[in-house]
């Protein structure tokens, strides 16, 4: 089974009961279970990369995955053998071999994340874990400054989670962040070439400030000049995030 | 709190958990659980009606109940107080007063339903309780006579679950039967002005036969001609069944 190519499979995850991508003791994990399922599979312990670190709570409909090598089988036999194998708030979508340089996190040239928001005056049952719940009415075209006033290339250190081990390299390009409203849902859609911790959730707490009047038109150069983490809005919630693309 | 006139109000409910609408012993079921709600405000146990029995699994988007009587507040201090009351899979989104007549089942004039299949080779995590899974590749296109031939007055007893109590009163009009696809999400609308026990879902099994090619472009009316359940689809999963809308 050992090659110089690489298996890349993109899996989709409802991640309400997972704590995040990594492995960790006694907790369920996104890398975990598809680490199980290959297991049942092949019978040996494989170790799988994955294209991001997320939170718990945080979903995914198009994370990519790699293992260090090709199935002795077809890659739709892999993804159907993956699907049998693993619960059902996990999902292979596709699989494919990839070169032996390929690396889900450090090929990757961007992502594109989607974070959700239900704004009505009741909460909905259906999205009680896949969207933040706020009640005040967010009116999107007092909103759309923040996200015009984010992108391009900035020091993101305001929008990223204070006691982040990255330091060194806090310079992210934001391509697009868009809002959109369908009934009570509100989208936002944030893409980049790579995100701090916690960036967009980060965005998401900064969009609601500005809802609220907190941030006016031309403020958000000032909070990225400040590059303090205490300038941005809260953090919102995990549920309501959900990574969206990746870019290779 | 009694009077003349009654509370009418909607809720939304993720059926996942319930065993439908009405009161059973043990087990918890919508109005239990509102009426557990209502307990909870008022301090006695209060009768709700209801527009319609469903089942276990089965969802609404916009169901209408009544309490035989006006509330001593505001209709949206109710809405408040039952939403602080209710558990998170069950949201009352409006509420308003009504005369002594109003009956949310027998003042009924039409209801719409959804009938959600996920139709993409894997299952869908998000969806996994909200849409039926079925892989085989539908084309809208080759279906949409079935919608087009069930609509008008008919003896609906061929898409009637067996065993049924109504046996005298199998006549319904099915006003419009619509199919839509984003993505992999196909979506099924039917809207009548009432339906027999089981009737939608019987309906996308039927759809789903006529996807296999087991049933031809004409052959609906042959179906409910036959007055034979026997001649009709399979009847579709609870989970993928939405009440959408009741009219009055």
């Amino acid at each position: 089974m050992k090659s110089e190519q690489k298996t890349k499979f993109t899996i989709m995850f409802d991640g309400t009961l997972l704590h995040g991508w990594q492995v960790q003791k006694n907790v369920p994990t996104v890398q975990s279970t598809v680490q199980d399922a290959l297991y049942k599979i092949f019978g040996e312990r494989l170790s799988v990369t994955g294209c991001s670190r997320t939170d718990a709570g945080v979903h995914a409909r198009n994370f990519v995955c790699c293992l260090d090598r090709t199935v002795n089988m077809e890659n739709s036999a892999f993804v159907s053998a993956m699907n049998a194998n693993l619960p059902d708030f996990v999902r292979v979508k596709e699989a494919e071999t990839a070169d032996a340089a390929f690396h889900p996190r450090y090929s990757c040239i961007g992502k594109e994340y989607v974070y959700n928001i239900w704004n009505e005056k009741y909460s909905n049952p259906f999205l009680r874990n896949y969207a933040m719940f706020y009640p005040r009415f967010i009116d999107i075209d007092k909103i759309s400054f923040v996200g015009e006033e984010l992108c391009g290339k900035h020091d993101f250190t305001s929008f990223m989670a204070k006691g982040s081990k990255i330091t060194d390299d806090t310079v992210r390009e934001i391509k697009y962040c868009k809002f959109s409203k369908d009934g009570g849902l509100l989208k936002i859609t944030v893409c980049a070439d790579g995100f701090l911790y916690n960036m967009v959730r980060i965005i998401a707490g900064t969009v609601l400030y500005a809802s609220q009047g907190k941030i006016k038109k031309g403020g958000i150069a000032g909070i990225i000049d400040a590059k303090d983490r205490s300038f941005a809005g809260p953090t919102a919630p995990a549920c309501g995030l959900f990574l969206n693309r990746v870019f290779y």
